[in-house]
């Protein structure tokens, strides 16, 4: 303490990738959280949280090797045990199942909260995110599924974004392909991955990564899958039929791969999901089968999901999934069928922004009591007390000046909409005087009878004591 | 996937020191949140989020060594920078602050989230828990702090409970009886988080501490402080002054301590503190003046507070906190004031439930519709829909199973109140059985004519589909 560590100041910085949320972004993040909640819980979703470490183990598998370790954030911690912060929740999710046998199936669970990646950082892209999860543990049937994106589209809807749509399509379709293509099982995964670059890098960047490899716009060399002319062949045929537009993309799915066993099941399980969706009364154009769409992650087993924002193409996917239905195998001899689909908080927030679907609010308060007359202070302290209990979330100002210019800086400054002033003349005069600062600041400068324009304007009004609480309920009910 | 790694699976285990917080638990740390919430910001405080992971040395000091380190979750991260995640907020207030140089002052902010700790796990202790902070940044005004101790009370009142007291006092007090005593700086933190032992331990344990150390129960020997016979004889007339109970706490500091410059400028600003919560209209039983509250923390350097539960002693202080006008100094040249408390929401959690002041429901849903009859799937799923629509959280049975009582037995397991039921028999006659599977399930099976005996108790009726939704609300207002 004091005089000694004045000498080394430690700088103010954040990590590399890592940031703070100010109250404009936080309060902006808790109403999207909340309104996400609610229409989870409205469907019957219920709120879990795992830890934020977990065994390596349980993140990388048991073969994980110390490189692994240092793709997440991962250390040996006390105990001398190798643990890492979370990277996403799906497979704490199968750990928590896995680990609670009893648990009554199905379990519906939603989650949110950070979640740590060491990507590269950049425009967007953080070290810790704020993930929200939500998902259907133990029932392989379709009506599961459907219901993921009837609740993707009313979470949509729910936030305010108007043009969207929900894709889907079912892995199992191409996994039928790949297995009559002789695709060996090693290489299926990477199959999927580079197929997912279709909408991004197109047909021809994929048919190459496929083969023998392309050199992207930057120099570097990507390497190829290396499959066979004739496999090649198969899957650029399901990518020509896929890419075709129309409502006839399950008509030529089945025309390709009709004669599949897997892929027949896939189509099955799709116009179940199709017939359902309709039960739910989704909109037709809000979730769309598409049959391009296989999402990169190798756990998935049957359909998956994503979100276009039709306003905002640049996005991706803000909202994506699928089914797994051997992820909680993984931790516990019993296949347990699961499905389900998250977003970024952060990104979807953006978009919201973007889309002036949500309205950024510096402060949550909606009155500052101004103190310019210290010795009133036990007035001041009651007035605020008595806006409180009306309802009205009320600060009191606590700064050392008594100017009352500065204190109406500070409120316009954090964005608290009303100020409430008295000095003594109010005081004796059993008045209060009301400023809105919500509007003409700049204006009322212009006028030269400034407070007759300013009570003519609504903007200022000295009002009697006892009206203050009436006359605020109706400012603050105005918007 | 699939085949291979059936061979090893991993364990579904957490961390020593971690845990799961299944539905129950969550949805009623989501409450408690969100009472905390809607109090902090009725007095204008705004949510912050800060990094989770900071360098090591914001949370260290300059001085850290690789030992330190351990005892936090530290380690080197990517750019082989020493990093940890952080073991409580203020710290990273204290940077944000520094940080953000144009920040309008006073900063009222509230943050909770998880905080992580390398203590020895046992019975209600973590290494991860959620705490929950609140603080004014940049005023030195005891209005501040009187305020802080307002708003406790508040939290603590809008939890339900009753029985509790916010006992604060000020460092001061003691800072300037320890200077007068002439101990040495760099044993002024020791001697506060000694005397902080004193309710716990007792008198005799803190004055053998105060000198040669003493040995404790279990055997360990806990070094002394070495102060001389003068310094203790100083601080245990202070400690009997302090524990002396009634009213006269203050008079008692200002006889033994009026004389000592720091310790009068506490007790002045005791008084302060104590004529402003009066004006604040905070019961006179629900914050007292306490002397022998020092706080273990070395930063503290004025008022500090401490909760007390009446009807649950042994959990401690539950929520605590004081000022520190010192410490974003630590980040930037200027001299920033500021004061805050905090809780931890598991310890909060755990009291309320002992106080019986919170109930733990098990789901948030409100209605299952049963799907005993698979070809009506379409019907069930427009049922659900109608009853969310009408603004009940409903879930649908998505289960293989068709068995009913298998339905009914999940809803129970997972906590829903009420069942929705209707086979061939009902869709033809245009009718829907309701249940409510809040209370006597067990009786019901003594009872002869079951059926009649269910109807007449109103547990289990049916009626038309078209009554369904004014029935269900007339169930579910009745709680």
């Amino acid at each position: 303490m004091g005089k000694k560590d004045k000498a080394k100041k430690v700088a103010p910085k954040v990590l590399k990738g890592f940031r703070d949320y100010p109250p404009e972004e936080e309060i902006a993040r808790q109403i999207l959280i909340e309104k996400a909640r609610s229409v989870f819980e409205r469907y019957g979703y219920l709120p879990l949280q795992t830890a934020s470490l977990e065994f390596a183990e349980s993140l990388l598998g048991p073969q994980y090797t110390s490189d692994n370790l240092k793709e997440l954030f991962g250390f040996e911690g006390p105990e001398n045990v190798e643990m890492a912060l979370r990277y996403e929740f799906t497979l704490s999710l199968a750990r928590y199942v896995a680990g609670n046998p009893h648990l009554p199936l199905p379990f519906r669970r939603y989650q949110y909260g950070n979640v740590w990646r060491v990507d590269k950082p950049g425009p967007g892209r953080f070290r810790e995110f704020l993930q929200f999860d939500f998902d259907i543990v133990g029932t392989g049937s379709m009506l599961a599924d459907a219901e993921i994106i009837a609740v993707m589209v009313d979470v949509l809807d729910y936030l305010g974004i108007k043009n969207f749509v929900v894709r889907y399509s079912n892995r199992k379709l191409i996994n039928g392909l790949s297995s009559f293509a002789r695709i060996p099982e090693n290489k299926i995964t990477d199959v999927f991955r580079v197929i997912d670059k279709l909408e991004r890098q197109g047909r021809e960047a994929v048919i190459m990564e496929l083969g023998p490899g392309r050199t992207d716009q930057s120099g570097d060399k990507i390497p190829g899958l290396n499959l066979t002319d004739k496999q090649i062949g198969l899957l650029s045929e399901f990518l020509d039929m896929a890419m075709s537009p129309g409502d006839d993309a399950l008509a030529g799915a089945v025309k390709l791969l009709g004669h599949i066993e897997i892929s027949r099941e896939g189509i099955d399980e799709l116009k179940k999901i199709h017939k359902y969706i309709l039960y739910m009364n989704v909109p037709a154009d809000k979730a769309k089968i598409d049959v391009t769409i296989v999402r990169g992650l190798g756990y998935y087993t049957g359909p998956v999901y994503e979100t276009t924002l039709i306003d905002l193409p640049e996005y991706g996917s803000v909202f994506s999934g699928g089914r797994y239905d051997n992820l909680v195998n993984r931790f516990s001899g019993k296949k347990i069928p699961a499905t389900g689909s998250s977003f970024g908080v952060d990104r979807m927030l953006a978009a919201l922004i973007a889309l002036k679907a949500i309205q950024l609010k510096k402060s949550t308060a909606d009155v500052l009591v101004t103190t310019m007359d210290k010795s009133h202070i036990d007035d001041y302290i009651k007035m605020a007390g008595e806006i409180r209990q009306a309802g009205f979330n009320t600060e009191i100002f606590h700064g050392e000046t008594k100017n009352i210019n500065k204190q109406l800086k500070y409120a316009d400054r954090i964005g608290i909409p009303i100020a409430v002033i008295a000095g003594s003349n109010e005081f004796e005069s059993g008045e209060v005087t009301v400023k809105d600062l919500r509007a003409g600041r700049e204006k009322s400068k212009e006028v030269a009878d400034r407070e007759e324009w300013l009570e003519a304007e609504g903007i200022q009004k000295t009002i009697k004591r006892d009206e203050l609480l009436s006359y605020l309920t109706r400012l603050l009910k105005k918007e």
